[in-house]
């Protein structure tokens, strides 16, 4: 950490903050140029809150030099993260697919997408209990209803299930129903519900959230961390931008950035970032093509009779076409399918 | 709502959707042209999903020319909502002034800053119990406790109070306790915490989401009041850009849009917008000037000493000089402290 | 400047970088710590490139503590730049307003609004010659006919003109005929033009580009001021965001930051910031509470008949009560139209 | 094009709008509702401007549903345009390479690194002559004698040039010497320069504004077909947004996007995007996966003695990794280099 500060600083002001920042870092010095200076802080300084410093009038800046995260951190863990649920890796070699409808709206319309996955080759069902809709007048999902026809297929074709969550309220219902627990990017901040989940003993596929810079997002997988939780996939799904051709501007940047940055293993969603099925092949290709461990895909056996953003989910024909080029993508860049 | 289609549609699949939409809208016309063709409903309109009609793959694009909310629209209510809480009121004439510290941090501290905003003179207290933070290493708040020490401010002083809710099993506890309950920005589309605060009796003051267009956050609102609680108050506090030199850019002509097309009162935060304490003055007159019906500010007795967001923190004397200056901008629109 | 590296860089290739940067700035420390050190540099950093320095892949980061500009720096001068053109100041006590028409449509239209215009009261006419349209398809103005008109109307009426410059071969023509020559958005990086403008004898208006941070504006004036031209009035204009409801987001809080950072004027255009009429006075209302230096405002006659920009444009009628309450404003803030 | 109005609105304006509408479109028609009712043109309207319609305050919303340009657009072309320069193919099955270092430097570094490329395989040398740097005070460029140097590598080697043009002034040198001219970011709104090379017989290269929508990209594209020059590859190169840890945001789902909306070639830039050599590669591949016709790629045969940008450079062992890699990406999706 390096604040900048104006030499007419009050000395004894100055003297007593380099004081209090040596409780949090031994190695604190002082660089004096002609006009401004600098504290310099090397070591670890997660636990310095920068609004702390800035209060003084006289201070210039406040930049850090580290990351203001540890565990999530390359740094803290070299390897990757591989996360094992029920016979299924994610993290790994292998491109992990999380398939299924946006909701799920009956038990026939699940179990009948699950066996249509199955049989294409897939690795985790994915489908919405309660849904995040905008509009109060939207459909808002099966709730319960959904967990027990997911776990029903779960059962039947031996396949681990991914649901979101949006009530803290939910977790014990959730942990016992679904093998991955889904943050959804409306809630990337909401900390009552990350600090809750860092208890649970279940995997959590976190999202972006569509303002969160890559940083945000690494501070609140660290949330989950530190409150003891160890599994968390980040996922980018878009973000929000003056572009108007797609839902979001999907960020695929943020994959090389994130394997840089962290161990934990990296997903993309491109139905719910472009909001059109047309994008989702060559967006699903740029993703592994440029590192990401698995893709969240919409895929419905229905789109016109779908309950909810029908018009970015895949057919079934559609996906089994996506997979057969998706295994040339990763295979031209050493991962499989 | 306006759907275009290629001309080349199959009819069948044209006339079943027209059917459909009939169902929700008894207006619904078909314009013919050469190469595309559009369905026009004119009416009611907020319970047809976008999403449901552009699954079709020969539709070119949906528009909709009404608003999707409802109860929270001008045109639902032409006439301002006035919240009036324990002789405060919200969105008449006068200006509402809300101000506090960021975070309670002990019973001296809130009862000492409530004492002097008494005096230079405000209308709701303000002071966060658990705090939302981007870093699970930083100051979280007092909690409950801190709830305690503000009702027994507000007993002490006959001012109502406001905090911000970030769980939805504290709805009880803050309705018992708070005379406004806000939700943050972080939290603006925690639809499992807005769906339960339209059941609760008193005022939210529902801040913007960062991502959040006005569209969103009026979605939200709409939330709250189709749920059954018509007292929202809005607050713009800055939404995320490119633009670095101030902490969120603070978007004030969301006040006059915001007034367009609703009902509801608005105000503005100008301390966690800017995030500098140097830039609350000119924000807070421009607001005024802006036309909006209130200011949430943070104040603190000693922003050294404070233990978040210090930096944007105003002294009681910045106060003072502010609640001045700010009387002479009221004045001069037309309004008045 | 604070460059921090690893510590298991090669000692030879960070001794030279040390070196290389001690031939621009003579105080260059290295703090060392356990797993990263820093290189600090305290003085005159303008001409260094981080570009430069990042290159040695064993470096963290590169970050300013000075700013990357000098001649437009608060620092560089203490007192507010005040421009006088032909007895008009802009940047002093009194709030400077320039209007008049998007485009130059035609003699009459021209000197009809600058009659009216003058009769209101106001200090200088804009009009534009060349349009930038982002259609090929719309008016793209009367050209050097428009800048004769403007220059008739100049002489007739006693005010001086301002008017947007779009190619760097008309430099002479628009020296000889207006008093002010404005950049527009789009050509605010279009550093060739910036450059020959830093050698004409007129002030420049320079206005922000809709995806240019302060930062960039402020190096674009050094461009022009570092050339030989001191006189630049900066001008916000409002900003790419993903909010929809008004063409950009007007950036006020540009505004103190501007002011903190240079001595040069601060203007601002709400018309083309929020591109709707019933905007543009609250925003101009705005922008004066909030500390800018003058409006730049579009008035039309007629805007119904108006060839571009037409849906933004106040009445003559309109700008009257804008002035008033304009006054008033200014008045509550020491300062006068 | 859907234009909405209140029912309220005064008839005769209604009627003058609906005459005026006419001339530029015959099918126009009024769908009469409750409360507003809609104007819907079917046909061609490019050239109608919105803000002529906007004026009347009695409008509600003015939207396209086709799209704003023409002769760019695929409904106006179907077929891919592919673009041949002295032997090499731009738009067709076969990935083209564009690249070279950011600026030519000397004649002994562009001839060094063209030879290098030149075997390692490469389809057209890129090198900067005149800069567009930030700051008045980073190095600007050979100017003229750059363009000598590369005319001269080009002989030497059999292989065409791009170069970024900065002036108008310069559109003669530049067509003598290049076969491919540049329009930079910043200059993709310079209407001036881009009705210029819209009367040039070499292709442009033109890339995205850091704040352009697609469509005001193809907009600018449309200006320069529309003035006769049907040859312009387009390039993303990242846009603007709230994230730092790249330069900018590269939005590879523009790709696609264009691909549907224009028949013109789509070639990415990952090294301007990005801004750091790390994530040269990874964006590289994951661009040809998401179906770009080309790439545009800083490589410099000395990085860390490189004048501008050498932290995004690539050495030429680094481009002959990349190439391998790209090749195999390339075949996955059924193209070649």
């Amino acid at each position: 950490m390096v604040i900048s500060f104006k030499n007419d600083a009050p000395i004894e002001q100055v003297e007593e903050l380099v004081e209090n920042l040596r409780r949090y870092c031994s190695n604190v010095q002082v660089v004096k140029g002609e006009e401004i200076s600098l504290i310099c802080l090397v070591g670890e300084t997660i636990h310095i809150d920068e609004n702390m410093i800035n209060v003084y009038p006289w201070i210039n800046s406040v930049a850090r030099v580290s990351t203001p995260y540890k565990l999530v951190s390359r740094e803290f863990k070299k390897e990757d993260t591989v996360i094992n649920v029920k016979g299924v890796s994610i993290g790994g070699e292998k491109i992990t697919i999380f398939a299924g409808p946006c909701a799920v709206e009956s038990r026939e319309q699940i179990l009948s997408i699950c066996s249509s996955l199955k049989l294409a080759g897939f690795d985790c069902l994915r489908g919405g209990a309660f849904k995040m809709r905008t509009s109060p007048y939207s459909f808002q999902g099966l709730g319960y209803e959904a967990l027990k026809y997911l776990k029903e297929a779960s059962e039947e074709y031996l396949v681990p299930i991914v649901c979101e969550i949006v009530s803290v309220n939910d977790i014990d219902e959730y942990a016992s129903k679904c093998d991955i627990i889904q943050v959804g990017a409306r809630n990337m901040q909401n900390f009552d519900l990350l600090k809750a989940l860092g208890k649970v003993n279940k995997p959590i596929l976190l999202k972006r959230g569509m303002a969160a810079s890559i940083e945000e997002l690494l501070m609140a997988a660290e949330y989950i961390v530190s409150n003891g939780n160890p599994n968390v996939i980040l996922c980018e799904r878009g973000i929000k931008t003056f572009e108007k051709s797609t839902r979001n501007t999907l960020d695929l940047s943020a994959i090389p950035v994130l394997k840089k940055l962290t161990h934990l293993p990296v997903i993309v969603d491109p139905s719910h970032a472009t909001g059109k099925k047309e994008y989702v092949l060559p967006m699903s290709l740029a993703s592994i093509a440029a590192g990401a461990d698995g893709l969240l895909l919409e895929v419905h056996n229905n789109p016109i009779t779908a309950k909810s953003d029908a018009s970015q989910a895949l057919t079934i024909d559609d996906y089994i076409d996506l997979r057969e080029r998706l295994a040339l993508v990763a295979k031209a860049v050493g991962r499989k399918l």
